[in-house]
């Protein structure tokens, strides 16, 4: 069976990703993708990468399309809790690549993000897809809220540690993005004569990954997390490295920690422990790498991954397959680039 | 005697760097930056780099300040135009860093940049501000435009081979600009995702420089010069080179070519020919290097400089020296980085 | 069928990027790497991005596999000529990503790389492995040169022009180069401070794919061109732009040129005449792009690739997949980042 | 009086700034540059930067020149402390930019250099230069060690916090470095293909600037500080921003932590407070910028500057006024970049 899936959010950098990844994927037609600004115009005549793999045309809405299977969210925030209840009364599952459905409680998501939420029930019944923590879930779910970019970098690195419970609870999150993570908006901070000959630190302890790093560490290791976000901009495209400081409560040492790791990662097709955690070896894939170095009572772990690939369009494509009974990897079974 | 400068256009990036050049002229007061955005706020609060060098505050119109000596504008083009002729009538020398005055010929200049030109006289009396090539005319000018960053890069390296004969009037100019040549408005090609890793030819063909380029070539070498000069953006945040193409009208030698650049530059303070002329070796400073090599019946020259510096601020500074017959390098005299 | 695909030097760029995508060719088998330094030691604990895609270990020879069908050499010029003909002689189909088989005359050869050629009959049989030029040779060819990628990217560009006779013979070919293309090996010009922020011409009028693009546009347009090419080093890590720069013979329009290059290009499955060439739209793909602007009697042309895929290893595969009588586009049908 | 200045290893990074800086110290006149390499070649002809600023020619070693009243040694570790007992012996003061004299205690640099140290004298006079903490034992020195470039950023940001005594003493500091920090000799890590579009954690744990943070913190603040120090590699040329990570104490507020910064660096000529700290505002300068902000019971402070500027060369220079008794701001009195 060919599944036919539609994007909402076509012209943006996830949403582009998402189509770069499913024009490849066995199993899936890539059906619609909708912009207002671009409806009418052929999808690869805007994206002209995707020349000779697709032939359809940008449409308004996802709603003139029929027959869809699944349908992916990449909006900004705000989008998305408005569309999906629509759609699941359809029958079609969703995955929301905004930050809508991520945090499980209004309250929370009201505090961080400004506005109020208008689907409490989408909310409640969104599944965090992490899948590498929670797979489980994700594929009884008809909702997946996919991770942020950061968070997902910082995830990985922090919940198997927190969860071995060798470490105090208060983490400090060092995470430093590439320039796609933040959007195709041009701005300021953004503009190359701003970002490209400097190291920016912005949105410091008020960063929306705060809480749902928090939260999705706790749901995985069933204690409270204290972490202290703090995000740099850096000079490259693509690839985030969330450097992770713990305080060992523990004389643990360099082998007790690589344990934990390997155990939690050692089967994993997209993540891997390694010694030296390399943006380069990952970008352009679904793949992430973690690794950690003890120092005397304390340790850092690093997360590494492309943030539009396993930070956004390729772990939702991840999280699809869970959710159709697919190959996990399917679409997704390629190398980084190495170089 | 100090002389008292202002500024109309002080937030943008060449209003910032002429005040980074002026604090530390030996015989200038940085007297007024205008901002409408800004007016009313100390200079280095926004410009935190000029803390501790100036105390001024901007303010909104140029005529707020008053026993100015000297007025730069630096402002998009358009509005210096509607500002010195005012300027002018008062006494007031003024140097135009946008495009307002360059071209000689209001037909050109509206065919160009496309709308009317509302000071013929202005445009009549106005020197084009490239030392090296026109310094008698300048020092006598109370009116200076400002030569454009790419025209400055290719004029030095085009106009001495041009004027000795040696080269066919059709010269191909390929240009190569850091991204801060563009200006501090955020827009989608200086997006750092979109030129971060990429170089990208824009304005292909219609490119303004390039009529400046081959009117202040002819009027040095005293012919009709061709260019065609096609410009792309290169991830860097400062410097330009100019790869100009020319075809050989004699059996020239490199000792021929390199004869006719020492003759030119060999004096100069602020171009120097070199073997091997290098962006680093200039940026930060008024410097540009000129080098070339002959192959076969042809000849590639190259013109390095600092686009903010003596492709844009350093420049105006070098002829308001000339103009108020101070010493050519006052405020200019250090080299660029190296590294 | 699956194939056993060796590879003479899995260490450098171009072998690793080999790797990269074998992994993921349907009909193929990766079978071999060699290096004599990690000889032994598993593919996967080097080429980190390889975990999970191959489990071999490089070994020290190209004689320590048994049972290859095919060999591709991806180690510095100098080491192919010795290496294949012993394949050839056991009827091992060959493909060499190095200079050494490129130019047809031997003569030649030496005067570009200044050492002897010792495998004069490989020379004779080797064809140009440029699959949209010269596909049908490609196909019954047993040792294939591939092109080099700045050559690459110039050919494409320069071929169906000249052919077309709207030009002179007497182009102009400014190179603009990622840092990848320069291989593995640290270099002073390499070196990060000195390149990250600066663009460096380098082998002004002797880069050794001079010779080369002025060989293929002659082969297939059937008359003398004369390239004068300078490569300028671009601090990207993957991605050629070529910008070709021709005097037109003719009064032709922009018509006149898109319709050369769309009767040349318009079923190519990768290369796309497009309005404006991006390297970001091919990045990490097969493609390439080609655009041109007449502006009065001149045009530009642009070639841009990725240099590493449709620049070095990506095209080897594709004329592996030509020699092989698979599909063309077999493990390489893959759009390119766009981001 | 102008005093005559020589650097012993006048090609490298350091050397070559402390040239392009002393050029322009109008109290100074550089009379000596050492390199084995390029001894007898005017200094111009090699760092092109420097034409018309100076004439003199490399010599092989300091002792070539006569009359010297001051020297600055700015070679890789291991050379200072052989060359600086004879020096001071002729009563010449002395700065070491490289590692040899920053730990006070033989068994610590012997630890963390691996090697033994020559010149325990020396090690026990020498002063560690960092003139907004220590000017007054800098005057009386006629022996400086010069601090690293990480040590810098990250001791101005530390040492204030640390000596209220509003923080505990554990501290990670995330550092993160352009590449011009690691001098000029090529390698893997600094070839541009590997680090042009990566972040590179290294030395994780082991980098010796380590111990260099803990004793000037503790020196300055007369407690014992527990730095953690992961360096990273980021694809910039110039700048550094160390982010330190705290945990507070005591309920102390944001205004609290103002106040202890502002009561240290208020009245700082080269270190500024301010709200935003930034590489560009820094970068070709010899100021830095101190930041910070509480998030509940914990605190980042950045320290941001020019690596080799108030990291290396400049603050050498500053040092140098100290100790000849001139104005400490002597030929570093310009602003950063901003742009």
């Amino acid at each position: 069976m060919t599944y036919r899936v539609g994007i909402i959010g076509g012209t943006g950098y996830t949403g582009s990703e998402l189509s770069r990844l499913l024009v490849r994927h066995p199993d899936v037609e890539l059906a619609a993708l909708t912009s207002r600004t671009n409806a009418g115009t052929k999808v690869s005549d805007v994206h002209t990468f995707l020349r000779g793999y697709t032939d359809i045309e940008f449409t308004e809405k996802i709603s003139d399309t029929k027959d869809l299977d699944f349908v992916m969210v990449a909006t900004p925030r705000g989008v998305a809790m408005n569309e999906v209840p629509a759609l699941r009364e359809q029958g079609i599952k969703c995955i929301d690549l905004s930050g809508d459905y991520r945090l499980k409680d209004v309250a929370l998501y009201e505090k961080w993000y400004g506005t109020a939420h208008t689907d409490a029930d989408g909310l409640a019944d969104a599944v965090f897809g992490l899948p590498e923590l929670f797979r489980d879930s994700i594929k009884g779910a008809d909702l997946v809220a996919n991770p942020g970019c950061y968070a997902t970098s910082a995830i990985l690195a922090i919940a198997p540690l927190m969860k071995s419970g060798l470490v105090h609870s208060d983490v400090f999150v060092d995470g430093k993005s590439g320039t796609s993570g933040a959007g195709m908006k041009p701005s300021d901070r953004l503009h190359h004569p701003t970002c490209g000959e400097s190291v920016i630190p912005y949105s410091v302890g008020n960063h929306r990954h705060t809480p749902e790093i928090d939260m999705a560490v706790d749901m995985f290791a069933g204690s409270k997390t204290d972490v202290m976000f703090v995000p740099h901009l850096i000079p490259i495209v693509r690839g985030i490295i969330s450097s992770c400081y713990f305080r060992l409560k523990t004389d643990a040492t360099q082998a007790d920690v690589d344990a934990v790791y390997e155990a939690q990662y050692g089967k994993e097709r997209f993540v891997d422990y390694v010694p030296e955690p390399s943006i380069r070896a990952v970008v352009g894939s679904n793949h992430a790498q973690v690794g950690s170095k003890v120092i005397g009572d304390r340790v850092v772990a690093f997360g590494v991954l492309d943030n539009l690939v396993k930070g956004a369009s390729g772990q939702a494509i991840q999280n699809m397959n869970l959710m159709l009974g697919l190959d996990e990897a399917a679409g997704l079974d390629f190398p980084g680039f190495g170089v």
